[in-house]
């Protein structure tokens, strides 16, 4: 299954009890879609959150988060990491 | 010790035989500075590499990556992870 790291901006000040409601909304329906976000890291400061995910496309990924509320245009599907 | 994700770009067809020498120039000085390399993910369409790391502060992430000869200044600091 393709990984993807994606990337959100504009989260400038956003809290830890926020982010963990973001995942959620997006852990409530990514099945839908055949996605799995695995993780998220937030930069409160300079407003960035870094989701990694499992899906069969950039597309589904795209949709899970718009549906969620928060939509990226930014993602990177991952051929190899380390 | 806080954690850190950086962002690398313009590594446009970087192979995954470039991007584990890439992080093998990373742990081979990163101790001098207190810092690690945990993961890194590349997407060689768009160019670009997400590393994960922990470390004292920016700076020393940032100088690491500078010696191991892939300059960023693009290195958000994580406040909260899920």
């Amino acid at each position: 299954m393709p990984k993807f790291m994606d990337v959100h901006s504009g989260f400038v000040g956003v809290t830890a009890d926020e982010l963990n409601a973001a995942h959620d909304a997006d852990l409530k329906i990514e099945g839908e879609e055949g996605v799995h976000f695995a993780s998220a890291w937030l930069d409160p400061v300079a407003g960035k959150v870094f989701c990694l995910s499992t899906g069969p496309n950039r597309e589904a990924v795209m949709r899970i988060h718009e549906r969620a509320g928060h939509p990226t245009t930014e993602v990177y599907e991952i051929a190899s990491e380390v």
